[in-house]
């Protein structure tokens, strides 16, 4: 098989290791799209996961070929809801960007929200100009926007909250 | 002064003590406006904000008469906002409610997350009949409706979002 259709087809693994931490910050510092604060939330999850299992509410999945990791998707039910799912971060390695790795993520972490009781999914974001890429990401997965929060971030800088309802 | 008057001019207190879980707990289990889960929550912040102080990100005001919890509510900065607070909870004791305990707590509680950098803060609340007086609160405390995202908490139970600006 050449290299590249392997590239194409990543692994998903849902199991968190120690390792992920320092891979899991490298990655979304990469993209350009999360604040230092949130690089270090990212990483924090991480750590919550290993330590807690699923009592920490945080759900993970990873694309990785070989060891590389080249996008990752973090999730978990709403607490106070029965059945709604935030989806907390979806990155993408930037030079695996444009292939596909993206829906790929979503699609499986859908399912394995479905599978955990999941009947609708929030995903946040902000509504700054350079968030126009993770806008019609969500919007080309399916999802519609439910509301819009002015200001909510900092000044002009509002959050826009997306939904799908699984079928 | 006669007792009822003592009453009617609560004592605030920030600081949260290990008392302060059971009494919480009673607090909102008594309102009958929280599940059990929500009342499970609403104990263990107060364990966070002991165990970790401000780096909890949970910050309380606890108004009391003697020893006896009237009402507290629990705030604190909303995570990748510059100047975004969540009122997380707000509660007023059954036998107290009626006399503006909760207004009291409200406007002391706005100053507190003012002197803190909040400009904007939100609320949610659920979208039941059974929480008209809890909207009508905010709305009478100056907070407007910002977003409704329905079936949010459970089929036919909506989230609403209400806002308040800071001025």
């Amino acid at each position: 098989m050449p290299e590249n259709q392997r590239e194409l087809s990543p692994l998903f693994r849902e199991e968190a290791r120690p390792e992920d931490r320092e891979a899991v910050g490298r990655l979304v510092r990469a993209t350009g799209f999360f604040s230092e604060e949130e690089a270090e939330i990212a990483e924090e999850l991480i750590e919550e996961r290993l330590a807690q299992g699923d009592a920490s509410g945080y759900f993970f999945l990873f694309a990785e070929a070989g060891n590389r990791l080249l996008g990752y998707a973090c999730f978990g039910p709403i607490p106070g809801s029965v059945h709604s799912f935030d989806l907390y971060w979806i990155a993408v390695s930037p030079g695996e960007q444009g292939r596909g790795i993206g829906r790929l993520l979503m699609a499986a972490a859908e399912r394995l929200m479905a599978k955990r009781g999941a009947r609708r999914i929030y995903a946040d974001t902000s509504s700054r100009p350079q968030y126009e890429p993770t806008r019609s990401f969500y919007l080309a997965c399916g999802y519609r926007k439910a509301a819009f929060l002015n200001d909510f971030y900092a000044p002009g800088d509002g959050k826009v909250i997306f939904v799908k309802a699984l079928s």
